[in-house]
């Protein structure tokens, strides 16, 4: 069936004069998740796998992807055309280093251009330039291919009330079109889905775990246009735009859109945002300024309103973080717990405390060695069953109507080794220590990292992923940019109101994996003749597991901390508990 | 006088048709200290502090300088007409600003572009080109106007033979070629002193506290040109470019120079390190890359014989400061020291333990009060005498002829109070905790920052400045691309052989000052799955003074890490001790 499909690409291929097409797994979005409608690269290849490139010639069908998918992949390409690049092997090249190499000079390659970054379609420009190698973009030509493709999600939006969002339409376009103003902009082109989301106060659910609109926005000094399904928006949300001027047009119409901009306009796109059609398309004429979107930072920035929703939902969620944890420690070796079961108990206790939309991403279960797999994902076919020993690592999180979380608890199941229990009190110590921390204005989580990776590194260990990232409001789990990491220097200054997650690990790989993570609030603290000071507030809420904490391994601020930090989880969770539950959490939060 | 001065030089301008003439305070190489030849500002204001630009106007003569030298410049000044502008206080416009503002459309302006940074000039050239201001940049108007001007410096250049420097110049010029090559560059032109000295293997005596020789250098991809005044290069020094081929061209020859080069060279500069001068001189048809100079980074890795020789002269520089505290100690309150004396009994010590050339900077002498004071320079005006009690600080340093130094210690000349004991320990613990840092290969000094200044924050305190610098080999105490600041992102990786400061501190305005400054060489250390790690190794060999240790604010491992250096400072230094000053030292590097 795949051969197949490969077979008629080819012929449409052939026709077109296109020496190799690339199919990457991208929506027009650059989106972490994507819909049905644009899984076209697991339809011309038959692997499932969330990442992966595709690049077919008439030779050869070569599928790029990752680590964590070699074994998948062999198994479902198996009997296809399709050859497996292992990405990060020796001698593999990556996608870009084979066209480069195997494409004849003069050629043709083609790939749907909404389906890949401005800045990447760039670089394939300056790349293959050189070999005077011409790029087709306009289009897709699966479309010629793919019978009964999917359509796009038809998802209705919702308004993000003001009381939920804080600021009205009419205030952010106001701080949108000052910003476009400092940058000499007269239009601004918004592809991104959650800036768009949160710039028109709309959610929606056309992307799995985001709560977003499929559209893209254009923004001018005196109208907004919004590209999307206009059956998707109800009276609600057009009532909220009040006096401002938003025009509503098909989704696909932005291409021809931006073919019209008119020459004496300085547009403002994000060139890692946008895509990279919607690049091309402006007027060559038109002067274009590259810089983040200000509603990047704005939108990072939560204001009262969404701290005060944001911190509602987490009490819910701590909440059912810890009656997932009372159910565990209770009934394991007693009922059948797997990996996957854990999971979905996890979502359902989520869902009975209100308010609850989805998880807000495809929760990592992992027990014993599975969780020394940094982005393990349980299927039927490795999904583990649960012993009443060892550790079970669990990353989930929750769109909810007033907000986003995203918690990794790691729990002692039985006894440990004396490894797993160091283990696990040097990520604690780690995450504790980030916690605490209190700096002058101006610095960012490069900065900061150290607090937590510099426990591991005390004892030559590391974790291989970054500290922490920011994270959205009824919102995209992972949002930029504010984050902690060891290797990206200029992330952004921490400001008041942005939350950030503080969640360090230690992987054993082939024995065991510990993660924990909360997600900390961005606050001002004192100010004096030395500036002002910064400071975190966790505002996650659930018990970190006392029968894998080395007390003596602790350091006396540090055990301080955990100390004020349960009292605090008992305090605010034991009201929504049972009498057993709450007698039960005195114990995991008691002082140590 | 000054008066005269500036009529003359009003009188030049009107011939030459200058609005506003520009004299800032600078050498042709952005060099940290100026030769009296260089020394113009002084010459036409009066003002002798080390830092202020004057601009002179038919009408006004205006003197910016900061906050360290308000009152000496307001004394200088008096009698004359030049105005004092107090930067950085409110509503004081930049001198950039001023002349920005007050220029009229379509005038002139001037300076000597040799004495500015291309990077200055370029944004002078970009902001008043919107006013169609021009600027004369060509020559020094000063010499038509200062009579007997100082001369440049005749000192004679030595050679850093390969048993101190550790490479000879074949290996060095071959690998700036290299990294030529690797930019596409096919000329390089170097004017900061302290890269053509470690390129050329040559030290000299043309600027104060750095042993450097005024010159310019032109590399090809075949030879090398070196603007030198001749009689200052010895037969050792010649002989040592053995079969490369360096021309050797007068120091004033290198602008006609640069204007020669040939349309189809590549240029490599570094246009925050030359002179916009060097930098209009390229003919507009060449080709500049605007980089690193390559000899930067590569001065900065010191080589095993540089790291051999550099721990040899912190052993002799150890010594002198351990007997400055034997006598300091043991001579407070019994014959008269001030912060002069004690700073000139500093250097004779240093001088007496052999190799030595001259102190590496102007020695920052404070006692109590004064110490508070960063950039405190002692005179024989404000110089106090040293009483039994309270903090001294000293901040000094040596050049020898086998390396650099730079250390501060902050003494307990009798009773303290409680507030300073527990700055001073909170200062010891900032420079012990970045000691002990161990990290990942991959991150800079702004990243391991906060385990120094962190200690201050804890408290709501600050120090503003940098924790550290580079330093150089018997070269500039000042030395990039590393060091250690919350204020720069993307200072250079730290890598193995680098040297950096590590001088945390705390100043209470009209109290006390503190500092700390040990130096760190950069290391390897375990590499194992997780990659490389690297760590430090303290190079400076001196006691901390435990009189001012308040030992209960101490963590545990801190404890252990002063106690350990205190052991290696004993062992090392007291052989080279009397009798009783062994004895003594014993006692103030006890373990705590």
């Amino acid at each position: 069936m795949v051969n197949d499909r490969i077979a008629k690409l080819r012929s449409v291929m052939k026709e077109k004069g296109i020496f190799a097409y690339v199919i990457p797994s991208a929506d027009y979005h650059q989106s972490e998740y994507v819909g049905e409608f644009f899984k076209g690269r697991q339809y011309i290849s038959g692997f499932t796998g969330s990442a992966g490139t595709v690049v077919i010639t008439q030779e050869k069908a070569i599928l790029w992807t990752d680590g964590r998918y070699f074994l998948q992949a062999d198994k479902e390409l198996a009997g296809t055309c399709v050859e497996l690049y292992k990405m990060g092997e020796e001698n593999v090249p990556t996608t870009f280093e084979y066209i480069e190499n195997e494409v004849p000079a003069g050629c043709k390659i083609g790939f749907d251009g909404r389906a890949m970054s401005a800045g990447m379609g760039k670089d394939f420009e300056a790349s293959l330039s050189k070999k005077d190698i011409t790029i087709s973009y306009e289009g897709d030509l699966l479309d010629e291919v793919w019978e009964n493709r999917p359509s796009l999600s038809e998802e209705k939006a919702f308004l993000l009330d003001v009381q939920f969002s804080g600021e009205d339409f009419k205030s952010k376009i106001a701080r949108v079109r000052k910003a476009m103003e400092a940058k000499g902009a007269t239009t601004h082109i918004l592809t991104s889905l959650d800036d768009i989301a949160w710039l028109f106060n709309i959610r929606g659910g056309d992307v799995k775990f985001n709560p977003v609109v499929l559209s893209y926005a254009v923004v001018t000094l005196e109208k907004a246009t919004l590209f999307v399904d206009a059956n998707k928006l109800n009276e609600e949300i057009l009532a909220s735009f009040g006096e401002e001027t938003v025009e509503i047009k098909g989704y696909f119409e932005i291409d021809e859109f931006v073919k019209t901009i008119e020459e004496n306009q300085v547009v403002l796109v994000d060139n890692s945002r946008i895509n990279y059609t919607i690049l091309k398309n402006i007027p060559a004429n038109v002067k274009v300024v590259d810089a983040m979107n200000p509603t990047t930072i704005f939108k990072a920035e939560k204001n009262a309103v969404e701290v005060e929703n944001t911190k509602k939902c987490h009490i819910r969620d701590g909440v059912a973080v810890t009656k997932f944890m009372y159910w565990l420690k209770n009934n394991i070796g007693k009922i059948e717990i797997t990996e996957i079961s854990a999971a979905d108990k996890m979502t359902e206790l989520r869902a009975q405390q209100g308010n609850f939309i989805e998880p807000s991403f495809a929760s990592i279960a992992g027990y014993k060695e599975h969780a020394a797999i940094v982005h393990y994902s349980a299927t039927e076919e490795t999904s583990k069953t649960l012993q009443p020993e060892g550790l079970f690592l669990l990353d989930s999180g929750g769109q909810y109507f007033d907000g986003t979380t995203d918690i990794t608890r790691t729990y002692a199941l039985g006894n440990l080794t004396e490894e797993e229990k160091s283990h696990f009190t040097s990520v604690a110590r780690a995450m504790i220590r980030l916690s605490g921390a209190k700096f002058l204005h101006g610095v960012n989580g490069y900065y900061l990292d150290i607090l937590a990776r510099g426990i591991m590194w005390e004892q030559n260990l590391n974790y291989n992923h970054g500290t922490g990232h920011g994270i959205g409001h009824v919102l995209n789990v992972h949002e930029g940019p504010n984050g902690v990491r060891c290797d990206n220097r200029n992330s952004a200054t921490l400001e008041e109101g942005m939350i950030t997650t503080n969640e360090p690990g230690f992987y054993a790989a082939g024995s065991h994996g510990i993660r924990l993570e909360n997600e900390m609030l961005c606050k001002k603290g004192v100010k004096n003749e030395f500036g002002q000071f910064m400071e975190f507030e966790s505002i996650t809420i659930a018990p970190i597991d006392l029968d894998a904490i080395n007390v003596d391994s602790m350091k006396e601020d540090e055990k301080v901390y955990l100390n004020k930090y349960h009292a605090m989880v008992f305090e605010t969770v034991s009201p929504f508990l049972t009498a057993e539950e709450a007698e039960w959490l005195k114990g995991y939060t008691r002082a140590i």
